[in-house]
């Protein structure tokens, strides 16, 4: 037999992809899934949209477009991106295939094997796929609930042997850790950076789903906060503002940065979907997006409320949890002694999954967190599913 | 500046992107864009299935899929395969973002650098972007009107130091090359493999695009004439016979690969766009597929008349060129001495243009070809455009 690769020898499929399939059992109360809900997508925008595409938009929709991204839709998401502040000159916009593409595509452009991705502690499991497919290292800092630990943050980015390359940080909503950079944070982690040799690979998923409408200005993003110390990619994404389905993110970067970035994708996809660009475009040019997204912040917010009350209400003492403030996740911290696998298998055949911390440990080890979404559970489904979670829980520590 | 990673660093843009930028003014008559018409896109038939789209099925095309693909399309792709003479058994099915993603994830999971990929000289442009994506070598075996020269594919077989790794081939109206490999060729090909230790690509994005129906059996993969002698990985696509805005690709292949296969692609793009896939499945299933496939053979099968008829009308003597059973190519073979670049420069002012030969030369170097594509241009055109270019032609004989 014809041997794999080294970068494939040494890829392992993660626990992760099981409890997804659990997941969807549909005798299961899952928090594990960390997508939007099922009954939330904009279906009739977007029907309202394919009824009045001209022949001729749809031939476009059909057809190859540009690696870079379909045209219209690339100057509409700069438009889009400017009116929050984002720096387009001297960069590039590129439309990917879901924003794990953006980071695919980055971390290929600079990692070669052993170099150093300093990361947040907990981290998103598509960032470590991407960073580990490149045979890259994952060095973490711990979170606080503002934001990176900043004296470990300056620790990891002075070790040397080797000096870092990456810095990789989701300061919106993270996931799983649910936490919003405040203001000050963000600031401080910018001042970390001049003179450095690295770049910053930022990560802005959630940015749109901020629960209370003065929590707008919070989510601007790092790239947007001046002048940029190092060479910052910026990546974002419709899914959560439009649907997963699509595969629709992007990549704002340096133009050189763009440049090979491009250049890799060729060779993966030639291109992202041309018929989802052509409605994403209708649907962020029409207006429709906007009405949408204040629309599903409401959703979530109730959803989010109602996952705490059950919390507060069933949930034994000695555990912790933030209160998020957008997103999708709570991320609770179990007493000491405790391992979230150990809950996992009574909670499934009790009925409830979610996904266990070490999944996100960028060293996969550390197992006192479970992350619970709230976005995809039926509304009505939170509070029985929290309250058969704490009697596994309570069983746990009876043990 | 942080480095580019190394597979990046030796990259370059080819010289394919500005041709194609090009072939996209209005006043130029493209013979280079290897592309589906637009005007022969299926258009009302997805309007139809569109309209008819449950709600509950639209959630599912806007959400998250595995990333193995939508699992009613895979079924109903596996039934299609299986009517194709194709082995199921022991093999698992990929749905792909185009099935340039299904060569980059195989050539992704068997090369490391240096490793060596047997390829058709010429070779499709994007088998070779993904071969040199992993650092891959490429040995060229020209081709002749029946498929690889048996004799010299024998000898880069057994070349060691090192022996290849990869056979790439597309035996089914070959881009540029515009060949079907004769029946007893892709049997020789066979019986060349026993032993070996590689895997054979076999990409056949063009198979349902012959012209005549006698020729319906000629088509028939390597991958379903009989036990496979080695691994047989083999791509498909829904970009000819649906189209490629949709960017749906198919792999099917051992199970052991193809695990290795999607467990690459979770980092890459975590999943195909839903939307696409559901669309798809219904155009399959519905019956609207064969009847639209009949359709355009019958249409390309008339532009490849058209554009065969100018060029023995037009063509200066001492050409040759091949008369297509299906696909989408000419491949014109120069007199001795001229230089395809050299006419391009002639041409463009001209307006027309065309890919060179060394395009598609796996060591970039012989010039003495052009790509014709008679797919996408606008049929009246056609003849028109021949014209223009044997004009260019003509001038370089005289210079």
């Amino acid at each position: 037999m014809v041997e794999f690769s080294q970068n494939l020898r040494s890829m392992r499929s993660s626990e992760i992809r099981e409890l997804m399939s659990m997941a969807a059992r549909p005798d299961v109360i899952s928090f594990a899934g960390g997508m939007p809900n099922n009954s939330l997508f904009p279906i009739e925008e977007i029907d309202e949209i394919y009824a009045r595409l001209p022949r001729e938009v749809k031939q476009i929709g059909f057809q190859y477009g540009p690696t870079h991204g379909y045209p219209p839709l690339c100057r509409a998401l700069k438009e889009y991106l400017q009116r929050k502040g984002l720096p387009l000159e001297g960069h590039e916009l590129m439309v990917t295939t879901g924003s794990q593409q953006a980071l695919h595509l980055v971390t290929r452009v600079f990692l070669d094997p052993g170099d150093v991705t300093v990361t947040e502690d907990p981290c998103f499991i598509g960032g470590i796929a991407a960073i580990r497919a490149h045979q890259g290292v994952l060095r973490g800092v711990p979170l606080d609930d503002h934001g990176m630990d900043l004296s470990l943050l300056e620790k990891a980015l002075n070790q040397s042997n080797p000096l870092p390359k990456l810095l990789y940080l989701t300061p919106n909503f993270h996931n799983p850790a649910g936490i919003l950079y405040s203001r000050e944070r963000r600031q401080a982690v910018l001042r970390l950076l001049p003179g450095r040799d690295l770049v910053l690979l930022e990560d802005d998923a959630y940015a749109e789903l901020y629960f209370a409408d003065e929590d707008r200005d919070l989510v601007t993003p790092l790239k947007a906060l001046g002048p940029n110390p190092v060479p910052i990619c910026y990546t974002g994404s419709f899914s959560k503002i439009m649907g997963p389905g699509f595969r629709l993110g992007w990549l704002l970067a340096p133009a050189d940065i763009l440049k090979k970035c491009e250049l890799a994708k060729q060779s993966i996809d030639a291109c992202t979907p041309t018929f989802p660009q052509v409605i994403a475009h209708e649907f962020l040019t029409s207006g429709k997006l906007e009405a949408y997204v204040a629309r599903i912040r409401r959703e979530y917010a109730r959803r989010a409320k109602i996952m705490l009350n059950g919390l507060s209400l069933h949930m034994p003492a000695g555990l912790d949890w933030n209160h998020p403030r957008g997103g999708f996740y709570i991320w609770v911290k179990l007493p000491p002694g405790l391992d979230a696998t150990d809950i996992l298998k009574i909670a499934i055949p009790a009925g409830v999954v979610f996904i266990n911390g070490k999944t996100f440990d960028p060293a996969g080890q550390r197992n006192d967190r479970l992350r619970l979404a709230f976005s995809h559970t039926p509304e009505d489904k939170i509070e029985e599913g929290i309250r058969v979670l704490a009697g596994a829980i309570r069983k746990c520590l009876a043990e």
